[in-house]
């Protein structure tokens, strides 16, 4: 890994990291943006699902990240811009000195993706989640308690936003998904392949502490505000966690990581 | 509620709202702002343990608020102005178009607080909590859980900073909670009391899910990254999370939504 010197933001070689947050509106055309040490890491790890294609960083972060940069392909150009040049090129005061481009995985049809999951394994299954920081924090917990797949219905938001990545610590990038589905799809292709689908939501007559979850269980979340449609919680078991009084509801990755920790340790053998 | 107009981002009368990122920083002597509806509605509610002082919103939101607003006792102000003005006087876009200045409660000494504690109480405790998402997020799932208080050693942010209270959705405002102590203290006075204290930690042997939660539990919580020091989890009960392969742990606030969900559904009778 030999770093390339940048001393102008309109260096051509780096055209693709300038305006960052603009650009996070435009999308970038199968590319992704992704941004600090701890996404650099999974990017260039074994665990990612994503190439890796350029990397941007400020020279005095050069040698405290050598070792991470060693693992990247030989072919992915390495950046170094003094902080200022890198803060012209971002348009924002970029403190965390390091900025990727990745290409995302390709699709992967939801039955191909089902095909691949054990006999015990556990989905997390998303309808309408829109907020970027949710969609990070989902995949995150997810991680976090070795869910074996996300599926994002069509109405949810592109997890490959780079705050959604951030958030995800890197989650994003090694987690097998589906995405762009209808969610009644969705739900009878897991329902058919014997997933039973648990519908999080605080309408619910069953209390999530008192449930025995089946061997392949898929966690249903929906938006914060209006939660999940009641036609889309028809078609699944619906599970709430009761709130303290004047209390509304959790936060919608909250109630992820706590979904999680439930299934994943309450399990049927 | 008589509206007071506001024409010129320079009214002496909100000058309190001015700059108010720059303010965030230098702090307010006792008083905090706070911002959306969300967390103006806690602030008018008799649920609140702060004191609405001032009021400053968007023209075209009054006659959706005013409902809330009439609330507010007769003495707090509420000012209305132009959107443009609003974001000149916020010193950002303020497309929320509501920001309200409160003061904080009279700090509450820890023993006075344990003393109105239920027998069957759960604390949320943190040690070295500094982020302000994460300690919004803490306050939010304590309200969820009912969690009876909140304490906070002397390394903690600011609950009351503009952010945190936003992601509290204004548990912040209602939360009983003694701030500024010494983390060995605070748990002295807890298991004083009956409480058993709960060190959440990934370097634990014993898993939340297997452990029967007491009568009176507290639950304590480090910062993310370095996490509570040796000497602390030396005085608790240590208690994990454990976590799928190549993960290192749950965010905080995650962590607490998990482990109030555990010790409210599964405490001893």
């Amino acid at each position: 890994m030999t770093p390339i010197p940048v001393l102008h933001p309109d260096d051509p070689r780096i055209a693709a990291f300038r305006d960052v947050k603009e650009r996070d509106l435009t999308g970038r055309q199968g590319l992704f943006v992704a941004e600090g040490e701890v996404v650099l890491r999974v990017l260039a790890s074994e665990a990612s699902r994503c190439a890796p294609v350029s990397v941007l960083i400020a020279e005095k972060r050069l040698a405290g990240l050598r070792q991470v940069l060693e693992r990247l392909p030989d072919d992915v150009p390495v950046h170094a811009a003094p902080q200022d040049v890198l803060n012209a090129v971002a348009g924002f005061d970029l403190h965390r000195g390091i900025l990727a481009l990745g290409r995302k995985p390709e699709p992967v049809a939801p039955d191909v993706l089902l095909d691949s999951l054990s006999e015990r394994a556990v989905a997390v299954v998303a309808s309408g989640v829109g907020n970027h920081d949710n969609m990070g924090g989902l995949f995150r917990n997810a991680a976090a308690f070795g869910a074996a797949a996300v599926f994002l219905d069509r109405t949810c938001c592109d997890p490959f936003y780079r705050k959604a990545i951030r958030v995800s610590v890197g989650a994003v990038l090694r987690t097998p998904m589906a995405a762009g589905l209808d969610a009644e799809a969705m739900i009878d292709l897991l329902q058919g392949r014997g997933f039973e689908v648990l519908a999080l939501t605080p309408s619910a007559d069953q209390a999530l502490a008192d449930m025995k979850p089946a061997r392949r269980t898929a966690i249903l979340l929906g938006s914060e505000g209006p939660g999940l449609p009641r036609e889309i919680i028809a078609r699944c078991r619906p599970v709430g966690i009761p709130m303290a009084g004047g209390f509304d509801s959790l936060n919608v990755a909250a109630t992820s990581a706590v979904a999680l920790h439930h299934v994943t340790t309450r399990r049927q053998e």
